[in-house]
């Protein structure tokens, strides 16, 4: 009763909330904390076992406060604090003190660390990107059950319910039926004493028995060509650890459509891709908690982000309506679905959260872009594209946000190039050709040296070419550049430039209609997701036309932003509600259907872009001539701070 | 906007309800039913589909209602009635009309026939059963979805709730994830027209292609021996099709403690015994669905009573806490799962509900008689027995409700009794012995007459003895009397008699113990529920000591009452809630831990009933002497009449 003060109440302030009362001399300070609304964190109530409600006690006049906070006015160092800080993989940190088992006994100011908040903040290291609050999907109570009385008699279930109820306030929380198939043996394993997972909409996860420290969570990005896990600490927001695998339906078909394709040629195409791809994350999350030391029973929240058709077929809906007019989604709503019924062999009520799709192109690793990006809190009007087989585009910024889906083919990913690959290690992924003498020089990823320098070994795999690009012959009917003519000759025929040309040509005509829609010639900020946004140079890629006119400084790589997204919903449960009301307010434009859409293709085919105005790249660099003959490559401006793709580790 | 009266508007009574309101001329009769919120059933939604909206036009003077409702007063029969009618198994009886194809065109009294409402009533055969209300939960909702446009893309889930909320007003509905696997070809293949059937919860069960009359439930009764199922129209509550099957888990033991001791010798064997159980429950859907010609996922609904052992199996919850003290059950709540999860092959969708559990040997089958019988609805203090391997006894009334289980072992079915089986065609159910020659004269199941009467034929054919009592003969160190001596000789051991001796200490013991507790000596009703209550006779068993003072009239058996309880939970959602809201106040009373109990047992061993007095018995038979030895034969008494059990048939 904070508010009631008796003549022996003493005053307690805490920080850094600045809330405070009145507690009668001798009350525990996590009673106080809890009674004022104080975000400290406990999981066993108070029975000194959790060590999550550390708290620092702040000696010393607070004229703030008007508090005379000294060392006798807290009691001192309890038996329960000793018998915890000599357990093993346990400390109480010099001055800090369990809130729980030391009393008030005078007027004091208790500082609450960060890490003793159930609420914690992740700081995201990238530039403008907001910090992540954590709001856990799943939080554990440590309870002690009645055990069963014959002259009482009622069931497992209500008791454990009773003890949620006496002990944690919790009330009508949902069981759901695979609870009952192991509640016994959990509370006799315990002894009666068990630490339960409830997430945040009520329903019981899991009864552990006996004290359990902390939960897991997976976010996974499904990608057509890889799927990545990454294993989550659920309190602290901490990555355990992360691993990759190729999509295994690749063997389906490279890329989506011959995915569909293949569906639509085989019966049971779906069940056999939608079989293979769940297997992988079962593969996945082995892997991730072999590494992190945990049990797969420790996974109790996974949250999934992945195009339509990856969407689709992750969960067994046949993706076949995606791979024609209209491409009608089956849902676009955010799905919630249990672990075991995606044959995932995690805890039994293990419940994962897949993002929501946008439209019929925009899927929900679109869904996880914005989340991470939040072009949707941002006064700036914000361009994110991420590259793939389709180029994903979303523009705006708090007012109004538009999404579309480009198609743009798989040459920017290197295939249907003569000598393409994808950006790995060994790829070619910059060249320049001198104008007169139409000698190369180029750049292999992995390695930092041009071609023309001194150590720039002769051994450095070169397998391929990724992105666009001395010695002209013909081929056929055709000409082709000869790049590199070692023991693996690589060159760039007609062909390979008409394929980089549609495609960036439906990528710039995207965006423009985006812009179109919002009647504007530049943009504030541009991100670029994904592998190959970490890949290009952006002044190249705005000359050549990919992307429209933005103060370059403001052109920076998004990372795997889809990823970055599904973790940021599974760390904070309130996340899902914001993406999916800003989903649900995106304006879809579907490019197929806009009669303008073919108008800026035509427009958009030429090296370099000659139809656009680029007023704020102009202040950089000395735009080409008009009748430059698409040599763009002498302009000189100080190149970026080379972006190299980091592991995403927020 | 029926309280909005203009000039143009006229006025219109529906009946019974007694509803009524003022309508622009024109309105058709279905919108102002539902604009005054009378129950009138439609699930086509007003297009003349369903045929459920049919109504009667009362025309005369009503002083009543003050209105003359003359035939002009509605339009004339429509093309859309004679489309109705025309079709094959649809039918507009004479002076019927589809209130949704008729406009009022003046003041009318409108009749909606009971087959009309929603909520309809069972009116029960039995003397004193309460009418079953029906209040389906899940009912059918035609809609017309919009096709996908690229113009506006959205998902085919979204359009769906946006059709259901337009033509419906429903919102917030819950659509399972299993519920998209199939959308799309759903929506597909009923040309974007569909039936939807939503529960009472708000959750979408199915989606079908076109329009879809109706759906089935089904009520299981899952008996240690016999497993009962009925397949129910959910909108008329008629019994399609019932069907039983021996329960396989039989031979895993006989009795249920022999399961249980199974389960402890044998790791896997609850799982054993939960596979072929759910296998017989498949086996009965099929079963009564072809009997019934309906396809299995139809059935949208299931419900489950059985004792506390069968309800653990079923769930696949290790019984082996109800094996010893203190006999905790898992759970005592309802359970409500989908069928998939019990392994069950109807619609992906279907969810089932198991009643809850009273106590550790107090099971979902009780709360099915209890349902059944309605005790807590009533001011006469009744008496519910169901004898098995445990009698399950309730007593009380809308005060006070008491439940108790009594360990009477299984002599009452016939199990271990030298000659004994159960209650079955050419089992013997009554035998009167002559006191003077002990001749005895018997009567068998399946044969109305005595064994002394002329006809009954010598052929009868008689394979045991249930239930208790010439020719004496010394069979090793004890005594038997030979009751039949022909082909098959049929005798009671001194053994038998002591075995129904202490089954029936066991059962008046546990009645009394009750009775204390209510400080009652006599009951207003006894109900005796099951196989063993169709074939006793009231008089014999209570003055034997089976059952306490009684009127003889007010003793009748209860059918399969638990069963029965079944149907009334799949028929009317709402007496789930009522079921578990008196479960949860049913005072439990467990026999083991009453210190009472082992001295009414004592009391109860004599044969005949000594012990307690019986003033409304004696109102009506003369009681035998103290000094008769046990010899009650004789007591004259008219023969209440025979109650044969009847297929419980609502």
């Amino acid at each position: 009763m904070p508010t009631n003060t008796g003549s022996s109440d003493v005053r307690v302030v805490f920080t850094p909330s600045g809330k405070r009362g009145h507690f009668p001399i001798g009350t525990p300070i996590l009673h106080a904390a809890q009674a004022l609304g104080v975000d400290v964190d406990s999981v066993c109530g108070g029975r000194g076992l959790c060590g999550r409600c550390q708290v620092v006690h702040a000696t010393g006049n607070f004229p703030k406060h008007h508090i005379n906070s000294k060392s006798e006015n807290i009691s001192s160092i309890s038996e329960t604090e000793k018998v915890y800080a000599a357990k093993p993989k346990k400390t109480l940190l010099d001055g800090r003190r369990l809130s729980c088992a030391t009393q008030i006994l005078g007027d004091c100011v208790i500082d609450i660390p960060p890490d003793s908040q159930v609420h914690q903040q992740i700081v995201r290291k990238e530039a403008d990107a907001f910090d992540i609050e954590i709001i856990p999907p799943v939080q554990l109570h440590y309870v002690e059950v009645w055990e069963p009385n014959m002259h009482d008699p009622s069931g497992d279930l209500r008791r454990l319910r009773e003890a949620l109820e006496r002990e944690w306030h919790l009330t009508n929380l949902r069981f759901g039926p695979g609870m009952l198939l192991s509640l016994q043996k959990e509370l006799r394993e315990g002894d009666w004493k068990v630490t339960v997972a409830v997430d945040y909409l009520g329903q019981v996860i899991a009864v552990n028995p006996g004290f359990k420290e902390s939960l897991c969570g997976l976010a996974v990005d499904v990608g057509s060509t890889t799927v990545a896990a990454h294993l989550c600490n659920l309190r602290t927001g901490e990555v355990l650890a992360s691993a990759g695998m190729m999509n295994p339906q690749i063997r389906f078909g490279e890329d989506l459509m011959s995915r569909v394709s293949y569906v639509m040629m085989h019966p049971d195409g779906d069940a056999e891709m939608t079989k293979v791809i769940r297997e992988t994350i079962n593969e996945l999350a082995e892997n991730v908690a072999a590494k992190a030391n945990r049990k797969l029973d420790e996974i109790v929240e996974v949250t999934f982000v992945g195009n339509p058709i990856m969407h689709h077929l992750l969960l067994g809906i046949n993706p076949i309506e995606l791979g024609g007019a209209p491409f009608a989604l089956a849902t676009d709503e955010s799905v919630r679905i249990r672990a075991r019924d995606l044959k995932l062999n995690l805890h039994t009520n293990t419940r994962c959260y897949v993002l929501p799709c946008i439209a019929g192109h925009v899927g929900a690793d679109t869904a996880g872009m914005i989340l991470s990006e939040a072009p949707h809190k941002r006064e700036a009007i914000t361009l994110l594209v991420d590259i793939g087989t389709n180029a994903e585009i979303v523009l705006g910024n708090k007012e109004r946000l538009l999404a579309a889906s480009s198609p743009t083919g798989p040459a920017f990913e290197g295939a249907q190039i003569t000598c393409g690959q994808r950006a790995a290690p060994g790829a070619i992924e910059r060249v320049r050709i001198d104008q007169k003498t139409l000698e190369p020089k180029f750049k292999v990823i992995g390695c930092d040296l041009w071609s023309d320098e001194s150590g720039f070994s002769k051994q450095t795999k070169k397998t391929g070419i990724t992105g666009i690009c001395e010695r002209i012959i013909k081929e056929g009917r055709t000409f082709s550049y000869i790049l590199h003519d070692g023991e693996q000759k690589i060159h760039i025929s007609q062909n390979d430039v008409r394929a980089i040309q549609l495609a960036k040509a439906a990528l710039y005509a995207g965006i423009r209609l985006l812009m179109e829609r919002l009647d504007i010639e530049s943009v504030d900020r541009i991100r670029l997701a994904g592998a190959f946004g970490n890949h290009i140079e952006p002044k190249f890629a705005m000359i050549l036309g990919l992307i429209p006119d933005c103060n370059l400084k403001q052109v920076s790589s998004a990372g795997n932003a889809a990823g970055t997204g599904a973790r940021i919903a599974l760390l904070n449960h309130e996340s899902r509600n914001e993406i999916e009301e800003v989903v649900r307010h995106v304006e879809k434009v579907e490019t197929a259907v806009e009669s303008n859409f073919q108008q800026h293709f035509v427009n958009a085919m030429a090296f370099p872009n000659k139809i656009d105005k680029f007023p704020k790249l102009a202040k950089e660099v000395q735009l080409p001539a008009e009748n430059m003959n698409g040599n763009i490559y002498d302009i000189d401006v100080p190149a970026p701070k080379r972006r190299r793709r980091k592991k995403a580790n927020l």
